[in-house]
Formats: structure tokens, sequence, C-alpha cells
């Protein structure tokens, strides 16, 4: 469904052009309830955190998961900028707040763009208060566009969700990709909402389940960000209560909205022209399953290999090899696109044109059986192209 | 000094072609002594092992850390090859010993080219009968040859070393890269020879240590691979005997040939046009210290960065920050070539020009100091370029 996040009922927002990015683009946007609601976020684990992250931490401890709105620019992550980045990350909120008429704990920020220069708060300043006005109840789409750095097209997302008692709510999504992913914990920008009327606990569990198998499996260059964050809020404008027999059915709804637009966020990865989900099956431990998987991922190697449409399996093993988790060759198998270059330690490489069919696709399975125990993992990577060394070459310049 | 490893008395070398590789340049080298020797050797690390290493490691086992000749092909890395591949190392071994009438055990074999497909034995027969009959005392440069792959120049290297008691031995080198070059305890390959007299132990005690701080602190794309292997054996045809009170000197001279072989691997990684040297001082632990260094040295972001001449420190920030080190921001400094760009936690970014001007040079440092405590490590790293890409994607192909 249309609408992004303000699919959900109960929420404004917009997107206005500020002249932080330097091409004129949209670059801050605003997602806002009428008035504070239950709210909760996944920040990134990277130790150094940009402002804007450290600041919305703290709110919602003050605030005790709640909010009333998120203000986000683009084109300058104000991260690595010292006292000065803090007290323009205040800022924000302050102005947002004395505009909304809430606490200034009761909003969120959050930035996105080049790290280590500070923000031009002159145009932010401009922008906040052009954004505020502009929000409209159809806004959720032009927030989208707004939140952009390098990625090739908007990630938004809505749905409606009937539970087994028939009634409804809404979930809707807006997120940014597109270089330095590899979220754990968080993605790059995530912004959810949704009507139902929740504790801001229950929301908070629901976000990292839904986080947890949706932004937390994706990578594009195993990057960890200085600005990740997933934010949600819920307006309660449905009507529809979730208490805690109807937790799963929450956050599935919610991990289907983060897993349509994580998946989104890597089709869109920096140079991707390929969607690839690496699946470790067979693993000894649930750990040595994410090691294998994350390692295989973020192989360059694999990556170039996938992106030329050479199914040079080696690579795949080779990587698994060398992540730490428990491997022996002899009980090794890997399947692209269900044909089996590679079983139990013996090649078939007289299947590599059958393997190299599934190679120019754009959406490719590779399934690596470790052959030793019964965990499994999945992660969704993209190939590496030239096109991401070109735009991260010249990314500032 | 020419010659690389024929440069210490007692070795004779060749490399030939034998048609494994596709454009017919050399791909069979040969490295012998006279009558089996002192041999040491370290191995990767990897746990999807080629057939030729485990072989080599079970040798210089039987044969209590002796052997009289290296076999090493070029084209084929006979990994992931199974039985077949065993067998194929083997069959290497026993042929060059049948041919120089040593044990097989005193045979040590090498491989390196495409993972996952098995070796041209007939070309493989005929290569080693004729890099035997071809060896020369003289030869040392022609096997430096044939053990290249993607390499866009062999590496060598050669010294005479005096003694404090005016004592003199050579150590010699040959190794290649060029991608799949993260080692960690060995490198892609390397083999060194000298004309010392030395027990077996005390030989591998030096190679352990003149790698560790050479072959095992390089990375191209941090790839480690299942074929690396650094060998060395010793002659004694100098008549110099390496006792425990000359070990330090000893490893040391093994370390200056082994580390302008690393640093040449780097300069010539697939793709590279500059070397870097990461320098992550002030560091609460030595571990902490090779953390940050190797997540620094593998960025992407950090790699495209510095090949598109962009001084984008705050990814250097952001990659430390992630990499598990412990890290408090407003301690952390960062330098490139002399230029503090950032400044415990506070930005220069009115710099950027001269670190600029650092950045479009061929060889460049940056040093990292976390502000936590003593500990320090440097990594040798290089640039990341499209390069890379287009040849990794058309590797196979």
């Amino acid at each position: 469904m249309d609408g992004a996040v303000t699919a959900p009922a109960g929420f404004t927002a917009a997107g206005v052009a500020a002249g932080i990015k330097k091409n004129g683009n949209a670059d801050v946007a605003v997602i806002a309830a009428e008035t504070p609601c239950a709210a909760a976020g996944v920040f990134t684990i990277n130790k150094a955190k940009a402002a804007p992250v450290l600041l919305s931490m703290a709110h919602l401890e003050a605030s005790g998961g709640r909010a009333q709105a998120v203000i986000v620019n683009a084109g300058c992550a104000n991260a690595c900028t010292g006292e000065q980045g803090s007290a323009d990350a205040r800022e924000m909120a302050a102005l947002t707040a004395s505009i909304l008429g809430c606490e200034q704990e009761e909003v969120l920020v959050a930035s996105t763009g080049v790290i280590g220069v500070s923000l031009p708060m002159t145009n932010v300043r401009a922008g906040i208060e052009h954004a505020l006005s502009a929000r409209t109840p159809s806004g959720g789409g032009d927030a989208g566009l707004a939140i952009m750095t390098t990625d090739p097209f908007p990630k938004s997302q809505a749905v409606e969700c009937v539970l087994a008692d028939g009634r409804t709510f809404r979930v809707g999504g807006i997120a940014k990709g597109s270089g330095m992913i590899e979220p754990r914990m968080a993605t790059m920008l995530a912004f959810l909402t949704t009507d139902v009327e929740i504790e801001p606990d229950l929301l908070r569990r629901a976000l990292v389940q839904a986080v947890d198998r949706t932004f937390n499996v994706i990578t594009v260059d195993g990057e960890c960000s200085t600005n990740d964050c997933a934010i949600v809020m819920a307006s309660g404008a449905s009507g529809t209560r979730i208490a805690d027999a109807d937790l799963d059915d929450f956050a599935m709804a919610l991990a289907h909205v983060s897993g349509a637009m994580a998946r989104d966020i890597v089709r869109g990865g920096e140079g991707a022209t390929k969607l690839v989900e690496i699946t470790v099956s067979g693993a000894a431990t649930e750990g040595d399953a994410w090691l294998a998987a994350r390692t295989v991922a973020n192989s360059p190697l694999v990556k170039t290999a996938i992106h030329g449409g050479d199914p040079n399996w080696g690579r795949i093993v080779a990587a698994a090899g060398r992540s730490g988790a428990a491997f022996e060759i002899e009980r090794v198998s890997v399947a692209i696109g269900g044909v089996h270059v590679f079983e139990r330690g013996v090649p078939h490489d007289e299947r590599a044109g059958a393997a190299a069919e599934i190679f120019r696709q754009k959406e490719i399975a590779i399934v690596i059986d470790l052959g030793l125990g019964d965990a499994a993992a999945t992660m969704w990577t993209c190939d590496f192209s030239a096109e991401y060394v070109r735009i991260n070459g010249e990314y500032r310049t």
C-alpha cells in the first residue's frame, strides 16, 4: 500500500530541500505524531557513535520510550564532530520541539552523509522550520526521498495487518542505504510507524525481534556505520492494542516491512547489480553459522566473482574455511541456485556451466552446508562492482 | 644482490612453462639443495587447506624438519579437489624425489591459482621433469617468474649478512601475491633459502619470528588463502653455524628479505596503486591495536578513499570504532602523513587540503592514536581500485 510512514493513522511527514546536499535535492525530513507516543530505537554498535545517535539514545532513556517526532537530515552525518556536533544535534531537537510544543526529550534526531564535517546550521534551521510547516498526512514518500544519500532509489513499505480476532493495524516505513552497510543491531537509517496502541517496552521488544531478522542480516560492504539507527513510533490511532499475546504477530508485521526495505537496501547497495542470499546450514553452532555466513557475504573475492558472473565456488569454500567456524572440508557442500558444485569435499566443475547460468540472474541463492550440525543462518548481500569503487573514491569530491 | 633463492650457496633452481597457465607463461618452479637439509614452513590457518599444504605439513613432520627440494606450480591451486587432489600432490613429490634420489618426505609441494579445479597432471609431470633438468645455480629469478599468478611483477630479494664476529651468510627469497592476501601465520607463497648451518628447530623459530613481523602484517583484500605458505631451506654451504645466541640476528636477516617481499606483495596487490602503512598507537592492549589496525587496513571505504585521493578521515575513525577495540572518541587522534586531521575528538577539516596532498603520494602513512594505553601495531595495505574488481570478476573467464 502507498504512504510509507504516513500509511498508519496519526502521522504527518515531509521532506524538503535545505541546501545541505550539494546537488540541491531534498535533505531534511520530519515524521511527527499528533501527541507524544510510544517509541523505541536500536542504534549502531560502532563505538564512534555520531552526535544524533547519542542524543536519540539519551532522549528515549529520559522520556521512558516516548516521542512525538523524528527530525532527520541527509548530506552530513554530524559524526566525529566533537562538542560542536553535540550542540548542533541538541539544537535540532530543541527547534523541532519548540515548533511542535513538546518536550526536547520527545524529539529524536538522525543524520546521514559525510563523516567529520560540521552541520551547516543556518541551512539546517531553515530546513527544520520549512519541513515542519510542510507536513501532511501523505508526506511519507517525500520524507523517504529526503533521507537518501548515494541510494539509487528510495525505500519505503507499508502494510495493513489483520490479527486472528479481526482487529487491524498498519505498519509503514522508510529507510536508506547504501554504503557503509553491515548494521549489526540497527541499519543505516530506518523509520517505522504504526497505529497500534502499545507499551514502550513491548514496542522495543518487537522492534529488536524484527531488526534482528531483517536489517541485522544484510551487508553491502561490511562497514558498520557511526549513524545506524532504526526507530519506531506507535500512534495508537487505530485503537488496536498490542498485548503480550499479540507481540509475535506485531513483530512479524514490523519484520515484513523491515525485511522488504532491508532487501531493497542491498539491491540498492553502492554499485550493486545483484541481490545474493547466503545460507550456511549444517553448522556446529549458531555462532558458527553466522560467522561463516557473514564471512562469505563480505568476501570481496566472492562478491567480485558474482559480479563477473563467474561461478568460482572455490572462493566460497575458502571464505568459509577462513571464517573461524568449525570446518571439515570433506563434509562441506556448496550449491549455487540448486546446482551442487561441491559435494562433501568433492568438486563438480563439470557443473560450472549450469552454475554460470544461475550467476547471470539478478537474484542468486547460495547454500553452504558445513555438514557438522543443525545450526543455520542466512545473510543478504550484493555483488561488488567497479561502480562501488568509483562512488566511494569520489564521494566528497 | 642478485640471484633470489640461488644467491645463498648450495641451491639450484629453475622455472619452466608446462602449459598449466592459459597464457603460456612459466608455471613450474623448483628450488633444490644438493642433499637433504634443515627446512621449516609456516602454513595458512584457513581450515580449507589445499592438498599441497597438507602434504608439505605432513612431510616436514615425517622428516623431522628436513627437505631437499620444493616443487611449485602456478595456474591451479589444487585446493578443494578432494582425494584426487591429495593423490596429485603426492605424485608431484614422488616424481621429484625419484629424479633427485631423495625420500618423498624430503620434497615439499606448493600450488597457487584457481581453487576447485584438478591439476592437469600430464602437463605437471612433464613440467617437473623439465624443471629438474633445467636447474642452475643462478635460476632463482626464473623460479620467481614461474610462481606468479596475477602479480604485476615478480618479488625476490637476497642479502649477505655479517655477524658481529665476522662470519657471513646469505639469505634469498622469492614470493608471489597478489589477491586473496591477508596471510595471518603465512603468506600466499614465499620460499626462502640460506646457506647457514642450523638445526631445524632453530630454523623454524627464526622463520616464525620473521614471518610474524612481515608477511603476517600485510593485507590486500582481507582474504586468507587456502594455499598460503612460507618455506625456508638452509643448505649449510657457507659454513656459518647459527646457534641460539645468533638466532635474533638470523631472524632479522630473514625478516629483512621477507619484509621487502611482503611490501612488494602489497605494492603489487591486485589493482593496487599505493602502499599504505596503518599504525594504531595508544591502544589499551596489543590485541586491540591489531584489531583496530586490521579493521582499518581492510576497510573498503578507507581503501577506496585512498584510491580516490580523498582524505576522508571520518571513515578511518568509523572503521576503528567498529573494530571492537576499546575506543573513546574524545581521546582519538588521526594523522595522515603527519597532518593531524582529528585531534582528541575534534575535527580539523580545514587541514583537508594538506591531507589531500599526502593522499596523492604513492606511499602513505596513517597513524591512529587511540589515546588509551601504550600498545601499538602496524599493518601494510594498499588502495582498492576498480581494477581489483575487473581482475577478480574475470579471473577464470
